[in-house]
């Protein structure tokens, strides 16, 4: 992999990295359509994981045996790897178990910090149920109110205009996503995070969907804070990232107790450690915090702003492909409404996505079909379900091809063409 | 593996199966006396995650294609095996990320079902932080008291007699673990929680230390929660059990929001999924699960009983070893006042732990000292920390003369030979 960052881009070549995609499924090779679901891991990413339990595995910080030392310095130099991934310091990255635990850590934490009754916490209508949820409860804890940035449903944008007066109105913590898991929309984040600080609100960016497909850098999105999963960038399973920046994160109450986060335990109180510790109870885990490393060194030899410019080469074919069917409907930016990234939800005329999805499967693709945990915005879409084909860099050309056999196939059974 | 239930258990055969144990460190072969605080991984816990995303990755529950039907197949046929382990029914387990978390999940459910001002929650003086602090979180936010069985230093064993006044003075929450970690203490939690049931009480079992070294049937405790950690217990990393009985379990309050928990979002509200879904907010750790699940098997090839015997041999050897020399000092119950399970903690005189447990490592041995993340009952015990050897069913006599050894050549580098 070392070598790639010096040839040039070849999904063709990238795939061979991947056992998962050399496989068959139903007779047929499998093209792998669900990446914004989880992502595959390469073979790198799987053999750190063997190496560190065939080798250093250990508890980690309060050992001074051997194992311990090394899987200590592994673990923190993850943290220094994830720091310089985001553009960030070591001590501004907690690890957590993926994007909806640093979006219930925060609500939990924010929440004594910054809400109460009639407090305003701004979301988008395009959220993901991860960060509408904890909200919802916090909401209802404290008081506060939650209110919505309009998605513009022929666009698939957010309504900036409206998204002004919200922040007039007074905000005082602004989620959004970065890449709409549905939509496939590019939120204007550092505009949005700008007008988050002028309304004085704390900002908080949902990069579940963009942190493996293209350079997000926290300094230059001007978050206060910053979510992202491990597994669909690559990486292992049980493991994300929480980006905070330093000194609002160090203010942070603590929210799970145990060991790690604590200075001092007595039977009748207990002081807590500094940020990031503060926030990582229990033992970590120290092999997924491996494992999303070896993701980062590898996304980076492949070329994040690469990826960036396969995702969207293909989304457009994809598009293209699918338009020219009769009465498909794609969601999302179109045309130049927008920047739209590797996913692509669609419809086919009077076929129900389950049904699209599971005949799609019969061909060997491997699509999602439902409320992508977007069950609001299908209601303001109005669909049930859309299916949805998303893209990575070790997806071909011939992957949209199959993708439009497929259709072509599934639309004739129906008898829509 | 499989052929293991038929052979007698044999230590030195078990051990092959773990990578790491094949190693020097400091130019010496690595005697693993470290287990309590994480233990080594045997090679089919390692294959199976490797087999997992070289073949079957994919998000669960939400997909129709084939990876994701794979997928979420492995991940509830872990969930059924893990109710298995423990005497239980699927729908009673919950996976979290480990002991910790299980413990803040249940804090934070259960305090809006059962404390307030002046309800007491019950603890005993040698838990784990992990079992003290979130009580210590919740207690404070709404008023609880908390109250500790106290700890006998001489026997290392609960006060029975004051846990029964304890009880009859009412308790809400009453939580202990099976083990203690620093003391090797086997506390008798069928009893315990026999009291506690006739308190009133909601029960919560530690397991941390005894899901990998032992039986433990929940309805055999009778407890109404249990927590363990996949980590301790052959598993991997990132991913713990939390039993619950079943209508204990469904009526909590969820606790993360997020996908998978829901039943319903809308942007003014949500309503939740069943138990056990609605405490697994997020992508659930299907590889952690998968691992656990290869870990449990083996656990249940090699014996459970068998382990538990063989833990008790070395822990017994141990301590007539650290005995012999003079002025050491043993920790926990010894003789016949209760049962000792596979740690023993020690004090060489007049060196600190840190000097133990350094010279130990540059003998090859992997000790761990300090308090245990046990502040308190360091403090009660008279100690700043302790040095401790864990021992499991790949160590062997072998391990424990060389623990005799190293100790010998520290006390003489002390001159206290």
């Amino acid at each position: 992999m070392q070598s790639n960052q010096a040839k040039p881009f070849s999904a063709y070549q990238l795939r061979e990295d991947f056992p998962a995609l050399a496989q068959s499924v139903n007779g047929v090779p499998l093209v792998y359509l669900d990446s914004a679901a989880t992502s595959q891991k390469p073979r790198s990413v799987i053999q750190s994981i063997c190496r560190y339990y065939e080798n250093d595995n250990a508890n980690v910080h309060r050992g001074v045996h051997a194992l311990s030392e090394r899987a200590t310095a592994a673990y923190e130099n993850a943290r220094g790897r994830a720091a310089k991934f985001f553009g960030a310091e070591a001590q501004e990255i907690v690890f957590t178990r993926g994007a909806t635990e640093g979006v219930n850590l925060l609500a939990n934490t924010l929440k004594k910090r910054v809400l109460g009754e009639g407090k305003t916490i701004l979301l988008t209508e395009m959220e993901h149920h991860s960060n509408i949820v904890p909200w919802q409860m916090v909401a209802q804890e404290t008081g506060a109110v939650i209110r919505y940035i309009p998605v513009v449903p022929e666009t698939g944008m957010l309504d900036e205009d409206e998204a002004k007066r919200l922040f007039a109105g007074g905000v005082a913590i602004f989620s959004c996503t970065h890449i709409s898991n549905t939509l496939g929309t590019v939120n204007p984040v550092q505009s949005l995070c700008a007008w988050a600080r002028e309304a004085g609100a704390v900002s908080i960016i949902d990069a579940a969907q963009s942190a493996g497909h293209r350079k997000v850098d926290v300094r230059e999105i001007g978050c206060d804070f910053l979510v992202c999963s491990g597994h669909k960038m690559c990486g292992p399973m049980g493991v994300g990232v929480l980006y905070g920046e330093g000194s609002l994160l160090q203010d942070l109450p603590p929210w799970q107790g145990g060991g790690e986060m604590i200075s001092r335990v007595t039977y009748e109180g207990s002081t807590w450690n500094k940020a990031p510790h503060k926030f990582e109870a229990g033992t970590p885990n120290v092999e997924g915090a491996i494992g999303l490393h070896a993701a980062m060194d590898y996304l980076d030899a492949v070329g994040r702003e690469e990826i960036r410019l396969h995702d969207a080469l293909l989304v457009r074919e994809a598009m293209g492909v699918l338009s020219s069917f009769p009465g498909v409907r794609i969601f999302g930016p179109v045309d130049e409404s927008g920047e739209h990234a590797g996913v692509v939800s669609f419809a086919l005329p009077g076929i129900h996505a389950h049904d699209v999805v599971t005949l799609a499967d019969s061909h060997g693709i491997a699509l999602r079909g439902g409320h992508h945990c977007n069950q609001p915005l299908m209601k303001k879409l109005g669909v049930p379900a859309t299916a949805r084909a998303s893209f990575y860099f070790y997806n071909t050309e011939e992957d949209v091809e199959a993708l439009r056999c497929s259709v072509e196939k599934i639309m004739r059974m129906f008898s829509k063409l």
